[in-house]
């Protein structure tokens, strides 16, 4: 008998997952990513914070199936999805599928407001990390002896996105203030500098239970974030940002995280898309109408009786629907029904700054110190690869003890215009 | 009495010395560099290579410096020196001083050849190394199911100069070809991969004795490097590699280490200057003519008894040099006089592969395991900050158990017209 062909696009934690699940049987599969490595987003605001190595929190796909003797690896972008012909279409030639695995993920939704999406930074992969860390330091070295006028907008952050990731990073951005600015910057002011979270709904972390909203709010302002609820983001032109409550703040930085797309490959019909690009499956992650297309993860919209709104785009969910996908693949190779998607929620949780977390566990909530190391130990876990938990744990660890980091690399040289930064994208 | 002034240009092993030095003494002193961050130059090639993290061979200049009391940093290029005025103009801004110490140190020669200098790779900040990583890692994946007629160029390396970046980079591609090549992409043969190593002069490593040379090529002769001496590259298109000996090889990726040229900034008369553009300094390392100029490292030129065409421009140099100037200043301040420049040969040393290495003290030479453990102490303990050190040491270690690395990153996203290279510069 032939072996089947399984192509799995994303190699996220929604399609990584698939393939270790299918590596060893007796499937042919087909990883392929734009990027040659797995990304570890829940750390990348530490990246671009200069806290941990860009390396670390990535790790090369073809590493991973080194050996492996039916899993290959391509570093290539989905152009075409064609589902008549079970076929895809990439940038590195067409490949055939039996069953075809759509993990691609979701990126920033500027919400089509182009001159936002051009001077916004974002924060979903490890390129959008460098090149804002980059830009950070950048803006402080030019506040370095810049005349007193132009400190503001250099020394202004505005964080747009009350989410996990938004709260992180302003809380990460705090800590820098309070930490690094005079160490490395003896002539700038640490209260010089400003740090704005700008959310559009009435909380923080609205996937969070009341009270860790309350608590995450409270850590922030204690930090001396400033925290806007009910507001948004109008307009950026790259030197002010506009806000609903009429307010325009001077900030050569804006930090995107208030929307997610799903990106869907062409050639999916729009009947089977909801907004926000997700695409409908049925109760075994198969696209509505395809038996041999499986869509997992952010792109994946699924109600339940406990999520009427759809599952929320989260890893958990995305490994739980690879699990799911890759044992209903192997069920299928022995002659067994598949079984059908339920998710357990495991929890949720969020890190403001050192010894100050929340996490929402299904019967409880914590917060403080030991969500802090709940929080840490569970990312500890979750990295992939034994060097990179080494690596990044070490970070921690003289950061914890040093509260500094020597990772405030600029790679790019100051050239004669007076900055290295080359347009935004 | 008012604090001289001395501003340090460059934060390399030289002007790195010279400030870490005077740090904590009566002067002020003003640190510029183009980076933010000093370069560990011998260990670039590891970087190029994927042994090693660009962080871990850069240290931020500010952390060097935080809580000093007289040391500032500035990212800044320097745009001009004005002697007379005893100024410099600098993309930051113009400083006064009373010493200036240049140590701007050299960057690849291509001798005037614009279409080589377009199309080749040179090795000389840690910009060059990602970008070279990348460019090799792509080359790779591009090679991956690349049909037969493109696999020549695709895996076709030269390394034009046979100096040690030259011989260290051929001889850990080697290595590469031999211990991930297959793991990685099981579908190409390391034998398909060509690596050739192209000197102009008769041996390799000129600067070691004739035994070492001897040694070097046969390594990598062993190692299977084509190793073409009294052999020049005349042009590259990006394609085709044109040599003296009439060849055209097809290679996509051309590593130019086949000479310096020393980085003078404007405002420096050219009758100070000799052919590499190095400036001549008197016994003191003073540029001639110019007391309160001092020049060090690649920059400066200073024949003597034993150099009788200058001194090597090599770190061991560049860092006694800068230890001298650093003392006549500190000697200068309790009115004592100058002390002339001697230089100690303490040895060269180059390493092919795993326990292959050469090294040349003043009284004798060594080759083999011993001559390789010899090459990673010595530049474990050059580096830059204690985790540095930790971080470079455990990659070292996992690579001698594993022969591998999980640092093959390609961080731009493959895209629509199918190669995420940008163009080369």
């Amino acid at each position: 008998m032939k072996a089947e062909k399984v192509v799995i696009v994303g190699g996220g934690f929604g399609g990584l997952t698939v393939a270790r699940m299918l590596n060893g049987s007796d499937y042919h599969v087909l990883l392929i990513d734009r990027f040659n490595h797995h990304q570890f987003q829940p750390l990348l605001y530490q990246v671009a914070l200069a806290g941990l190595e860009p390396s670390s929190v990535s790790f090369p796909l073809r590493a991973l199936f080194q050996g492996s003797k039916n899993v290959r690896v391509r570093m290539a972008e989905v152009l075409e999805i064609r589902p008549l012909q079970r076929q895809i279409v990439t940038t590195d030639g067409i490949f055939d599928y039996d069953y075809l695995v759509l993990a691609t993920g979701a990126t920033t939704n500027f919400f089509g407001h182009q001159r936002l999406q051009q001077n916004a930074w974002s924060l979903k992969s490890t390129k959008d990390a460098i090149s804002l860390r980059q830009h950070l330091l950048l803006m402080l070295e030019e506040a370095d002896g810049a005349p007193e006028s132009e400190l503001p907008g250099l020394l202004t952050i505005v964080v747009a996105g009350g989410g996990p990731t938004g709260v992180e990073l302003a809380g990460a951005l705090a800590e820098l203030r309070k930490h690094v600015l005079w160490r490395d910057y003896p002539e700038l002011q640490a209260s010089s500098m400003r740090i704005i979270l700008v959310e559009a709904g009435d909380r923080l972390l609205a996937a969070m239970r009341d009270t860790s909203s309350e608590a995450a709010r409270s850590y922030l302002t204690q930090m001396g974030v400033e925290v806007l609820t009910q507001t948004r983001v109008m307009d950026y032109d790259g030197r002010f940002v506009e806000l609903s409550n009429g307010n325009r703040i001077a900030s050569r930085t804006l930090i995107w995280t208030a929307g997610i797309v799903a990106s869907v490959p062409e050639g999916i019909g729009s009947a089977v898309k909801v907004p926000g690009n997700r695409i409908c499956v049925d109760r075994y992650c198969r696209m509505i109408g395809e038996e041999h297309i499986f869509v997992i993860g952010d792109l994946a919209y699924l109600e339940a009786p406990d999520y009427p709104k759809g599952h929320p785009q989260m890893a958990p969910v995305a490994i739980a629907q690879a699990r799911l996908v890759a044992s209903n693949l192997l069920r299928h190779q022995k002659g067994k029904s598949p079984k059908p998607f339920v998710y357990k929620n495991k929890g949720v949780m969020a890190t403001i700054g050192k010894h100050k977390a929340v996490v929402d566990l299904p019967w409880f909530s914590l917060r403080g110190g030991l969500a802090w190391f709940i929080w840490m130990a569970v990312h500890l876990i979750s990295l992939m690869g034994m060097k990179n938990r080494l690596f990044v744990f070490i970070n921690w660890v003289i950061a914890y003890f040093t509260n500094d980091s020597t990772l405030r690399l600029i790679f790019e040289p100051m050239s004669r215009n007076g900055n290295t930064a080359k347009n935004k994208k």
